[in-house]
């Protein structure tokens, strides 16, 4: 029986703003990329969140990104490894005592929005994330997309990989996304988006968007917390892989 | 033979803006009160200031402050408890990964700036302050203002308390600090501050501004790191304080 | 016939999070206070609302507050009058350049939240808002609450002042509002709202939380932007006073 | 006789933190690039600069930059052009505002740090600035690069362009700065750079790194404020330039 993880960002709220609905997903996922303050989530909002984490027992991840609340993390910065490194510690360690708190724990680390993006190819910042992890804690470990520039620094420093596929994206047939600036980069149809996740996580394939196959190993599924019917799609997802007899929990 | 702790204000450059000489002030002091990030501190800087205090067996204490960088956490913000707690949780949990990282820890909590002055009589800021201090750890002693809001609850929840006195700060009869728009509040001549912190560590006395003495109870003397010749006045405390017989080493 | 002018609370989204309608609060309004960035907005969210607001003629107010985007400019912040008035300044300079861009220009001033609070009683911080509002231009009026010390640092300096009514807000038999920490301090009923709003323009007088009546003078009414339903509220308002034969349009 | 302006960044302190001696440097050059707030720069401080600009006579110019005070504007930020032209839009208005209040006014702009290097190359985002000053003020006219994407860009739109040369850094033979990462990037002895502006205004041209002459035209020549020795460079620089007889006044 085939074993999947399902994660979704969390916690991107801030201060009177709201994004997504942290509750609803909580039912549904079983890992939670709780955000780390630096391009969104204040304190107490934070806190929130791993509390309702802590008491559905759904996992905390620590989902670190560049220092950039007016841009969500969401535009490249070129931040020196020196600094990125820090600001990685300094996140990991802030989720750290709020999860503590709550009665959790951060159980692994996710990079966000551009730094997830950057660090695909950039062996630099790669390097620079993966090494504040390894100087945190060697045996956190990282959710990201497989033959990255990352999981390969992560490989170098003994750091656990966890791959994982998104739900709701296109993917190239070199197997990487379709940047969010092509109109085709996200998909809307819950059903569309229930079978490919079935076929990811069953057969290790999904369909590119040139039509080619391509084989995708994976072992967390990220469902997206803050677009619109993102409950709907977690939900779905959730059920077609029941229906799939596949087991729904954190990976390990 | 009598024993005091020293301890500074460190870690409150930010970016490209140095302020205080961080190094020369670890050659001196047995406790670095390092910023958190909220009202001063880079986390590059946070983590360099940490080594530099591991190195030398200096005990680092997290400073946390207001979230206010271009108020230097110097000006009263009317923050709700909630957040708060929140926010204090979230700066210790910050600074002690880097502290780990440097190979050291977290050992106390000092509020700093404004935070420090109101929770001398805001009851409700000053539960906020305790309770995120004894939420990360009931463990975590804290330095403070003997008699203050934030020590009655900080005994409340049973964390240690640890008194300090301002090397260079000026008294009223009551035992509270002159505030700092007074023009009087901030002491400059070094043989002075010596004289005064000789005094209250040996004799548990010093005078207050209307020439009256009073009684102080101190383990620990703050000298500051950002006045002008702060690094003079450390090094004179300290030498007078070995002249007297006082060994100087980290409270516990 | 009575005229009076309807103002709401506009471009207070950050980034990727999103406030309010301001396009159907376009439709409603005759005049817009729009946020310059210290307690919301960023600068390209701004200027789309400004253009908005251009298109509809309706009119631009510049909406300023506390530095301070994680409380949303609704904590009281001990900020020096030197460093409010110059921080009114550049608001009001940052606004004024997205309004002229958008073909339009800043017309008024109006305080924000916890400074609007603030400076109902707080004379030094009222001195130092009005005298920042003096500074630009001495032809700007100024909105906010009859009988505040605003308006009296305002009337000294021979700036126009405004007086406004809350749509939504419970009054306390002297006139001022009941605080926002108070249960019933924000009305909800659509219909009640429309009726005191009639009142307060046409008979100039409201009922007060006691049971009171107490006599109200009001050249604009403000209808909030952020609140639930607050598009249906503003809508009712309208209605009301149309049906009561009352002109809105902007003030002058 | 030649003429040649002399412009230095000015205003980029922060809160507590100083920097560069603003006042020293108001003596020597006859255009401050005042900052924004975005990479530096509170608002009473630059209140203070542009009053003290004022009263000198020197002429003020918005040093607009990314927003980034953790980076002090100096890490490239990859901004969407829409929002960067309306974060430049916001920053000159703001200190036009100050400016004004100053009883000055914004008389150019200059792009700072990674923008201002950006924009030598990137013509997406050297539009987005361009379009920014356009909206703003057609005859504003801009600081910035001989031969830069920006200063096609600004020509395009029909705003005057002002090219400036650096006192104190290396060129490549190409005509471009050496980049700050490299160590010969920045020259430091004080007699050097002032040969090297002599040679520069009077006979335009400068030795590259690679010992060749190049041609360069200038009509400005900026000499860093935040520099050791930045005041003695600016002092040495104005008194050779004198020596040979050029006119020192603000660019027309």
């Amino acid at each position: 029986m085939s074993v999947v993880d399902l994660n979704a960002d969390l916690g991107e709220s801030f201060g009177v703003w709201r994004l997504g609905d942290d509750d609803a997903m909580l039912d549904l996922v079983t890992s939670a990329n709780i955000a780390c303050g630096f391009h969104a989530g204040d304190p107490a909002g934070l806190l929130r969140v791993c509390h309702a984490a802590a008491e559905r027992g759904v996992r905390i991840g620590a989902q670190v990104g560049y220092n950039d609340l007016a841009g969500f993390g969401r535009r490249y910065i070129d931040v020196s490894p020196e600094d990125l490194t820090a600001e990685v510690i300094y996140q990991i360690g802030a989720l750290q005592a709020l999860a503590q708190v709550a009665g959790s724990t951060v159980s692994y680390v996710k990079p966000h929005g551009a730094l997830y993006n950057t660090i695909v190819t950039d062996h630099v910042q790669a390097r620079a994330v993966a090494a504040a992890v390894h100087a945190v804690d060697p045996a956190l470990p990282v959710l990201g997309l497989a033959g990255s520039a990352f999981f390969a620094a992560a490989d170098e420093l003994g750091l656990r990989t966890v791959p994982e596929a998104f739900a709701d994206r296109s993917y190239r047939p070199d197997g990487q996304l379709v940047p969010r600036t092509q109109r085709n980069a996200v998909l809307h149809n819950v059903s569309t988006i229930a079978d490919r996740v079935a076929s990811m996580v069953t057969a290790g394939r999904v369909g590119a968007v040139d039509g080619s196959t391509i084989k995708i190993t994976v072992k967390s599924i990220c469902v997206h917390g803050d677009s619109p019917g993102a409950v709907d799609i977690a939900r779905a997802v959730r059920e077609r892989l029941t229906t799939e007899n596949v087991q729904i929990e954190a990976f390990c």
